[in-house]
């Protein structure tokens, strides 16, 4: 209930309409810890309503408290039975098509009703709770086996598919409810593409592997990054893996609460840069994990967002060099009242 | 390139602006190979651009071809450059959010400049050619796979995730890309739930076990539901078994192009209600499957669509008893010239 308690009241706070129609799989579990409804109406006064289709409607009424969960029937229009309740009011949304905030505006008489406001609950899901951080370290506990197992499983002649085999298997064995993402598992000049994604490559001497992979617990995820070489390392290797390294360690010691998540970006980046790599760097350093694998804050050049104690971030800087390959290193990260705290802790030997 | 003239073809012919803008990560995926893109353009005369973010561009210019690939560089504004490319002709959108509707039409000047289109793309999508029918076909091998290795894990004392570990290592090991979607292990009661998901519940002697999973080859995926039963069936449990799988080869005997996809969803249905069942048939009887887990043709019994030869579909009745348990049993199915091939072969011994 608190979490509702807090969306209203930011909502009146920001003289915003405190009525919501909530349609993001992520935000409406985030309220109701169930993730099969089709739609949350949140009133500013009285019941919460979980709209909820056939197919999902008896585990509806099982597992989800605190709110009236409603049939939605075959055939029955849920704008029209969300519209119903808004008496006149001005409704709050989060995330919509234009085809059905379009038929929502219809129901509701008119496009002045609705304020597009995902604003709101973006910011709320980045300030983590207690149990939100005890399911996030659980599903980071989680891809720590998961890294242990492709190390494992690392050496020349071995196909990127394997590697990702193995690491998804010794999740799931470790209690994973499913991937965070597709897993990643490239090697060799591959490792040049961030989103290399996993195939019949063949591990070979001198390569290097990235691995990227995550877990889910209870809807929560988790997001870790290990570079490995297969063999021994070469100086340019070396020298790659070292630089990423210390920016990914520069970047850790800066995250701290209030600071502008856009300096710690900044932090790692500068290390890149000083050794002439920085257009090597194509990305973010990181972003928010949580529900889903990219929320907020973001934390790159551009962003916007100040952190805060209780946000759950990625820092993974990497250097990618076409033709060649690339390193990345990433943690999963939780921004404490003084500083931070790692919640990935899988070994960083390559 | 067929893709792309029949598009532009179909658009043409429907009195519909044919220059595209394409933000669906599928529907880009269908027209260029590539999944990492941010949009696609797609004029009307002249060379379709993709829009990439520098985290994908070194890979987008190796891996696609016919296209130009435009890097989207940090700070820049996608809708901006889109618009930059239209010459005042009026564009049509396959999906947006609204918040970025109203950026694109801020950006070609007026909302009378945007068309809402997905419904063209939609349709050539659910029609496969050669190509993705191969893919598809692969998936559907590698997912039999997994109900091959689940119904080996299936006994009194494993638990949900065991089955599910075993069932997806085995895809991984057999080729899957990954998951199709979240692969589903339930049991006992918890199987009158049809998305349940996959938990610590361990299987006890006279359990329903249902095991729904996918695999991903090439971007295409499949669709498979078996339901096992751990020792022997009651007669209760024989008699709602058989009728699912009466009601599912009926549905498959009636699948064949120019047919209604209603009428398929009817003909098993009816199977369901004759024995006072239809209440607990709480789904529709299937759906596209492609590039997504739901796609076009819906099958079910308010289905608009009307079958054609190389549609894919799933069949997939079920029968869920609250407080009891349930059964369905699904195979991803493609529609021939002259009727229908099963694409999965899992046996259906319970």
């Amino acid at each position: 209930m608190i979490r509702i308690d807090k969306l209203k009241e930011t909502a009146v706070n920001q003289n915003k309409a405190a009525n919501f129609a909530v349609f993001n799989t992520a935000n409406i579990t985030y309220f109701t810890g169930f993730q099969g409804a089709a739609a949350l109406f949140i009133p500013q006064e009285g019941e919460k309503i979980l709209f909820v289709n056939g197919v999902n409607y008896e585990q509806a009424k099982v597992e989800v408290r605190d709110t009236h969960v409603q049939l939605l029937k075959r055939g029955e229009n849920l704008m029209e039975k969300i519209a119903q309740h808004i008496a006149g009011k001005k409704l709050s949304v989060d995330v919509l098509s234009i085809d059905s905030w379009r038929a929502l505006a219809k129901a509701v008489g008119s496009e002045e009703k609705l304020e597009s406001n995902n604003q709101l609950i973006r910011s709320l899901r980045a300030v983590k709770d207690e149990t939100e951080i005890k399911y996030i370290q659980e599903a980071c506990r989680i891809a720590d086996k998961g890294i242990e197992a492709a190390a494992q499983t690392i050496k020349a002649g071995t196909t990127e598919r394997q590697v990702t085999a193995e690491a998804e298997y010794a999740m799931r064995k470790a209690g994973s409810d499913g991937t965070a993402f597709e897993t990643i598992a490239v090697c060799g000049a591959c490792c040049a593409y961030p989103h290399g994604g996993a195939g019949e490559r063949t591990l070979k001497e001198g390569d290097f592997v990235i691995v990227d992979l995550g877990a889910t617990y209870r809807f929560y995820r988790s997001d870790i990054t290990r570079t490995f070489i297969v063999g021994k390392a070469n100086q340019r290797q070396t020298e790659i893996y070292e630089t990423v390294k210390q920016a990914q360690q520069k970047a850790f010691e800066n995250i701290k609460p209030h600071i502008p998540a856009k300096e710690i970006d900044l932090a790692a980046r500068q290390i890149i840069e000083n050794v002439d790599m920085g257009e090597f760097f194509v990305h973010n350093l990181g972003h928010g994990v949580g529900l889903e694998i990219h929320e907020a804050p973001i934390v790159g050049p551009n962003s916007p967002d100040i952190l805060e104690a209780g946000n759950v971030v990625t820092n993974e800087p990497g250097i990618y060099v076409p033709g060649y390959g690339g390193v990345r290193i990433e943690d999963t990260v939780l921004v404490t009242k003084n500083g931070a705290e790692k919640l990935t802790n899988a070994p960083y030997t390559p």
